[in-house]
């Protein structure tokens, strides 16, 4: 949990561009939005001006919040008709996220906030979280050894013949043991995940609605992602992809396994997704441009003849080639075309050059980077070689 | 997955609802509630006229909508310029989920669809899902037996001294075995929830934010629900209260287990919940009022003596005794207070009576049953006893 010190340079590096944006506080709503600033996600609001306090306004629990948070003015859920006085005339401008806040719950506030102008703050504050601090670091650091020590453990309890819902249940089975902490959280609208993938052959390669290269086939359309019923075979590439999740903080991993080898165009593309990753994870370097990233990957995977299998199922591949990780899964920045804006030093960063073979299966990498002056550090520390049983 | 007949009768039935209210279509965005009328849940957009054949517009995949879903007009996502041919200016009253609805996904819709009135149809489409066709109860059926068996193999690996966490490991890993699906779908804002919990002694009777008479204590802050890192001790209350997602559709159930025997107050309390729960079950009938079902049963827990502890933390409690579930785990209709409303034959609640004693444990339990002429029939087909190991 954070402590005072790291919530309260959270908040004054956001009270500053709240300063320079012109807005005259944040409100925030979104549980996580909440839990960055306050240290805990009980149901709440948090006002913060763009000078003075904070305030963490608890619908439930009053008391779970008290002991958790390092705010120190923490009242009840006001009624309705007692925020004017909260929240004065004199903050005209006030943020909110738009990108995760229902439209119900902007209409409540702006009934009970009359006279008020909104604005989204939703980037701004993605902007401020993708850098992470020394603490922070400490805590991606602390997951991706939980995570790593969980995929050493694969070639225990990898059989051919189990389905990928039995490699699916042995994985998290561990995980849980060591504290793997349950929901993923992820903030882009229509996106879910459970914990992440085991899958293999074929199967691994249906297409799907997940924002990512890779989808799984799933147990249902109900649940069309992820680990099926399908049997592991041998000579197909077998891809786990998990995220680790420990005291709020997730990495995002993928490791490849085969039973016997893998068919010789995947092999090759499995090397060329090595290359890309170390092509990337040596350009992590602050002021290094994400689009241009993407670029380089894409250019590696067309020059080596899989231009139609990177990133997804031929005619449906997904646009990027990295993405922001920490207190959520999909956070900045993306290392995709369109995001022509520079590294930040200690962002931290899931690169997954992958390939998609529709009928055969899937190959590919991934790591969780920080961005630094000598290039990414690896924040999950495993080998990265294809893992031949 | 559901087939054609069935998704027509759905949209056949909102259609004249629709019509009824003067709207002129739906525009459905929010996966669960596609999933609900197109059996797919691929990212898209599903535009259903008041009068007319539905239309699927997909984000992604194309590919798997197309082979999964039973609506006959599917499309690629248009792009903006497009939508007016669409859903043409006739259409002038346009329905969408507002309490789902991110604010900037409503600001896309009303910029390229401009000069029409957007209304809130959140409560109409959770009205009808909560009644629940033949098919489906099936489907629920199947998902209570599924469950019901993990619960019963819980003697099997149940150990004092075993931690929460451990406990919550062994049954999530059956139950993945089995199929369980994945994440657990909810519509409220702001609450989440993982697969469900495995709780004992006093750190099951940790506040916290979640609109649910336990919360346990959580792994941190971050993740403040559900089993801890607590051990389990002899002679202390230990509650299972998990869900079972197979095919999409869930059921929610919990049982108390104990080594040794119950503290006298928690075992008193417990047979009071088996009263409430036996109570309202009967009383589960099309025309009963959900809150009267509410106040008869925290009458008898007042009369017991139990009032304080009664749904929750004292001071702190919920303020109902069951809930819908279905496709989400919090759907209609809600047993509480304000919920002026008759039953309706099919609607699907779990009835979780339960009471919270801080620094002691808790006590209560929770099955999930239809609406039936005859009383609730229980979906979660297994004793309602403490297991005593």
């Amino acid at each position: 949990m954070a402590d005072k010190a790291e919530c309260n340079r959270r908040i004054v590096l956001l009270q500053e561009r709240l300063k320079t944006g012109g807005i005259d506080g944040a409100l925030l709503i979104y549980p996580i939005d909440i839990y960055y600033y306050a240290a805990t996600r009980q149901n709440s609001a948090l006002w913060i001006p763009a000078d003075g306090p904070p305030r963490l306004m608890v619908r439930k629990s009053l008391s779970r919040a008290e002991a958790e948070s390092t705010v120190e003015t923490i009242t009840p859920f006001p009624s309705g008709k007692n925020w004017p006085e909260i929240i004065g005339s004199e903050f005209r401008r006030i943020g909110l996220t738009y990108d995760v806040l229902p439209l119900q719950q902007f209409n409540f506030y702006g009934k009970i906030l009359p006279n008020r102008e909104f604005v989204d703050i939703s980037a701004l504050l993605r902007e401020l979280r993708s850098v992470k601090s020394t603490w922070e670091l400490e805590r991606m650091r602390h997951s991706g050894r939980e995570l790593s020590s969980v995929f050493a453990e694969i070639p225990e309890f990898l059989r051919p013949g189990m389905r990928e819902i039995d490699l699916s249940a042995e994985f998290e089975y561990r995980a849980r043991k060591r504290g793997w902490e349950g929901y993923v959280r992820m903030r882009a609208f229509n996106q879910e995940l459970f914990q992440g993938l085991a899958v293999a052959g074929q199967s691994a390669a249906s297409p799907g609605f997940f924002d990512g290269a890779v989808t799984g086939r799933g147990l249902s359309a109900a649940a069309p992602h992820g680990a099926s019923t399908a049997i592991i075979d041998n000579n197909v590439p077998i891809m786990v992809d998990y995220t680790g999740v420990f005291d709020g903080y997730l990495v995002d991993m993928t490791r490849l396994f085969v039973f016997g080898a893998l068919p010789p165009r995947v092999q090759e593309a499995f090397d060329v997704a090595l290359k890309i990753q170390g092509e990337l994870a040596g350009a992590l370097v602050p002021g290094a441009i994400c689009s241009d990233l993407f670029t380089r990957a894409s250019e590696m995977a067309v020059a080596a003849g899989f231009g139609d299998n990177f990133m997804g199922v031929p005619g449906e591949q997904a646009k990027f080639v990295g993405h922001g990780v920490g207190l959520e899964l999909d956070e900045m920045p993306v290392l995709a075309l369109g995001f022509n804006v520079p590294l930040v030093e200690n962002q931290t960063i899931a690169i997954e050059p992958k390939f998609v073979f529709p009928g055969v299966g899937v190959a590919g990498i991934e790591n969780t980077f920080a961005v630094g002056t000598q290039g990414g550090e690896k924040l999950t520390p495993l080998p990265d070689s294809l893992v031949r049983l």
